[in-house]
């Protein structure tokens, strides 16, 4: 039984620790250098073992941009789950993610990942796709301009922890979440 | 006197030649990409010619982002004479840069060639020390969260206008211009 699903769940495994050296490569040469043969070597599984995975680069570019869209909407939907109130419910959680990255000593590698992936036509156009469909699933909610805002808001001051272009300490940071909150219930 | 003219305005001329060819080669290929030798034979002037007003492609580099910069305070400039009230005034011109760039058809290689310098990390310092200088000069009058959340939403937007990932119509683009405005003087 344990053997069983042992062997079930080794390709999960494998997939995700392919992801994992994608990623690490990604942050260290520039996306522009990985290839599948360094991606294979790096994490010692045979080529034919990752092409079972990720046919070709470009499919293993999109496995990195599900794993950050997963983990941003997985976050999101738990910050959603603790907020009562309907109004702005889905930008208020926006916010919270957006700020609370900052925090996690990986934030700065994701950030980095995320603008280095958006780079790539393809996944600008994903990241358009997630927003078009967030938008309109939240329309009823979230559709004032006071939560665009507040959501624009929240993107630069992602870009402003990309950029260590701000010196924000976190008093600051607690004092504009606040505001940015209190934004998406007018 | 004309041609005594002439000779004196000529290094200037091929300089600003070699940084608009510079600035057309980085869009086309990529930064890295960029050498000296291209950039030299693309606009058909001698590498010693290039050497005298770029001597490595790090001069070259801060010759663009001097360029960025000096379009960005000249703008931000004339938008505050406009203005006759104090508060929040370099937010509200900062504000009218960032929403006018997506107006002119050329302000989408600005902000791809903006990305792309600020991906060095020398460059990104600079940045830091621009972002610090100004938000110094007008901490009396634009220091207030409300300012700096304006600032960044701009940010956000000018995020958004590069990543082409929301659809904001002129109209929409004018309200939340006017709400951020307002977000100054509060």
């Amino acid at each position: 039984m344990t053997n069983a699903y042992q062997r079930k769940k080794q390709p999960e495994r494998v997939r995700q620790q392919l992801l994992d050296v994608a990623a690490r490569l990604s942050l260290e040469q520039g996306i522009a250098a990985v290839t599948l043969e360094k991606v294979s070597q790096a994490a010692g599984v045979s080529k034919g073992g990752l092409l079972h995975h990720f046919p070709n680069k470009l499919a293993l570019l999109d496995g990195l941009f599900d794993e950050l869209i997963g983990r941003f909407d997985r976050a999101i939907e738990a910050a959603m789950a603790d907020d009562e109130v309907d109004q702005g419910r889905f930008t208020r959680a926006y916010l919270t993610v957006c700020f609370a990255l900052d925090a996690e000593a990986e934030g700065q590698g994701w950030r980095v990942l995320t603008i280095a992936l958006l780079a790539e036509p393809h996944l600008k156009a994903r990241w358009r796709e997630w927003v078009e469909r967030r938008s309109g699933e939240f329309a009823a909610t979230d559709g004032s301009p006071n939560c665009l805002l507040a959501r624009f808001a929240a993107d630069g001051i992602w870009l402003a922890d990309l950029m260590q272009s701000h010196d924000i300490d976190a008093s600051a940071r607690t004092v504009l979440l606040r505001k940015l909150k209190a934004l998406s219930l007018q």
